[in-house]
């Protein structure tokens, strides 16, 4: 199979928050289409079994590569952490993720080699990250720390808010007692939080932005593997969702940071 | 059909919330047997859409008939707001739900005739509470508030926290200013805040629990339709879930009081 230059880029979410890795895909590579996928009947997948995520991801991956696309981007860390061998077995294109995106760069930007993470209880527990930092370097030492509530304080926008500062300063502290110089935001809904978190963990610490990363390395992938799309027209972007939830339209536009059209609700 | 009085009570929620509600049940009725159905691979339900909530609603409610049950008590208040005519249309049984429950007891209980009612967006932007507790008294004036992260808050267990108490002042402050004697707790989670609560809103508010009111008018419901259980045996408890989430066992037996046994999956 010949696979068309032009065709998407697929990314793929248990919700709204994976437009936190589109927003970064449109910035870094302004020419490419992208199909977005938001499970937003079925989100939060974060306190699910691995069975039930392992069984939505497959379904998804189906759905996305029946719409010809190029290249798969798993933004959901939940998704990544317990399901990213289901989604490669199923998939003949190459299929990228937040988590060894986000791990490649804490790797690169910690000099102590103390390293934090920060996620849902379903990516922590999973110990993904860990996992992948050591792929990277064996000798980083990881401190993790779920924070189940910062994805409903982000939905309610409570961005700058001192119940969200407190909550932070209450989950960092275990993770920042260990002296980390690198703190990566395990789940695509943190890099919202990013302002107040710099400010909890303070100035000496750096953030990695697990959107940005993402971004970073499919620009990497589509050289390495000629995938680019020479077309140089405005690039057509696609938004499915399983449901329209309240309030969808404000939070998603939030994420992406522009105007949200285009977007499409599949029943199953 | 003649129904067997020693059927079960049919008890459904979305989730893990509705347990507030079977502990009511356990304390008021302890001869009476009891399914409880909680779809916790698909919680919340309270941010999704209403065709969704109302196809869902539907699903188990075909499956609790299935168990012969002698009577629905629909648990969670974004069902009953949003689903409570389908459930009715389909079933032979007399449903009950914890909209009706709680809002009959509101008006029962105001003197000043002004209400607060707190519950999850879904619940509160469909206005059934008003509509509920109108039914019993036009007279009545409501101030009503969405409160989305009390149910996340709960679930951390953090139910005597600093930052609960912010978020809780938060939410409260402009239904508090309407000088109203009555506060409807119009979420199974709720309950697991009312200390907290009573401290925010004041000793001179009467906090309604809907898990009580719902038990009282299941015991009327019972005698009015001569449907008691005559056995005195130790009753039957049967808890039916769609997934096993992370710290569901914990959280679940925090909601109903009690260790949570003969749990079982229905994987749909």
């Amino acid at each position: 199979m010949q696979t068309q230059l032009s065709n998407p880029i697929g990314v793929f979410d248990s919700g709204v928050g994976g437009l936190t890795v589109v927003r970064a895909l449109m910035e870094r590579l302004p020419f490419e289409n992208i199909i977005y996928f938001g499970d937003t009947a079925r989100v939060p997948y974060g306190v699910k079994s691995i069975e039930t995520i392992a069984l939505y991801a497959r379904e998804i991956t189906q759905f996305l590569l029946q719409q010809q696309v190029k290249l798969l981007i798993v933004a959901c860390n939940t998704m990544a952490a317990v399901a990213y061998q289901v989604i490669q077995d199923l998939s003949p294109v190459p299929v990228l993720d937040v988590i060894s995106a986000g791990a490649r760069t804490a790797a690169a930007v910690t000099r102590v080699k103390y390293v934090g993470v920060i996620g849902t209880p379903a990516t922590i527990n999973s110990n993904a990250y860990a996992r992948a930092i050591h792929r990277y370097d064996s000798e980083i030492r990881i401190f993790s720390q779920a924070c189940p509530l910062f994805v409903p304080l982000v939905e309610e926008g409570w961005l700058d808010h001192m119940v969200t500062r407190l909550t932070a300063q209450e989950y960092l502290k275990p993770v920042l007692c260990h002296e980390i110089d690198t703190l990566v935001l395990g789940c695509t809904h943190y890099p919202l939080l990013k302002p107040l978190l710099q400010e909890v963990a303070g100035e000496g610490i750096q953030l990695v932005d697990s959107a940005e990363a993402m971004a970073e390395q499919t620009a990497a992938v589509l050289s390495e593997k000629n995938l680019w799309n020479p077309e140089r027209v405005l690039p057509d972007y696609r938004f499915y969702v399983t449901d329209v939830p309240l309030r969808f339209q404000s939070i998603g536009e939030r994420f992406l940071g522009r105007t949200l059209s285009n977007v499409r609700v599949i029943k199953w």
